[in-house]
């Protein structure tokens, strides 16, 4: 099974200004088929509470801080902090999340296929469920 | 030739949260290679400064207010304001832009090549000569 990692992305400071990059060829491990972004979330309000089948994601937080904890079937919990735009997090499917949003945050997110509801999981114990049908 | 175009994008209020999400099925005319942003531009800073030879980009004012200029190679030119993160611009190649940021303003950039400076044409003289030798 994938494991979720950080990633650094190309970072150029230009004329004081913030560049930050991503790239098929380098750290995109996906071909981008959908792109969003979420802005003026509540403070403190948590988001995504669910898992993916199959789609795959990088997501950056681009303003303020977010706070992700992933876990995984087994029950495994990792926690990441993105508060900077220039380093994000590869979140592979099957990785229930839940994000916390400080203040006027922005997170983008990069997701390697369109949108199915089909693919999603909203259900924890089902997500949970899943493995064990599978186990 | 292509023309610029403004992108309504999809735009969903959830639990007052705003998600604006663009899909390739949908509103995306190319394969991302490449996705980058600009963060940190000093009020009035002009950017870009620069047209592509092949590179097709859309632009996403995700916070506060861009202006882009545009000129093509017959010095046709076309003004664009973006204001709010739910509308972008469709730039094709062969577009000189110049780019005017307002304070704290954040622009995400979604392009249909990876990175080659040779793609670039950096001088607006080499850029209106291009068309005459070609025209």
């Amino acid at each position: 099974m994938e494991k979720p990692k950080t990633i650094d992305f190309q970072h150029i400071n230009h004329n004081h200004a913030d560049l930050t990059v991503i790239e098929k060829q380098q750290q995109l491990p996906f071909s981008v088929q959908r792109v969003y972004w979420l802005t003026n979330v509540p403070e403190d309000q948590i988001r995504g509470n669910s898992a993916t089948k199959y789609g795959k994601r990088i997501v950056a937080c681009i303003k303020g801080e977010v706070t992700i904890m992933l876990e995984d079937q087994e029950g495994n919990v990792f926690k990441f902090v993105l508060d900077n735009p220039n380093s994000g997090l590869y979140i592979p499917n099957l990785y229930w999340s839940e994000i916390t949003f400080s203040a006027d945050s922005i997170l983008l997110c990069l997701v390697s296929n369109s949108f199915d509801e089909d693919d999603y999981i909203r259900d924890k114990e089902n997500f949970q469920a899943l493995s064990q049908a599978n186990g």
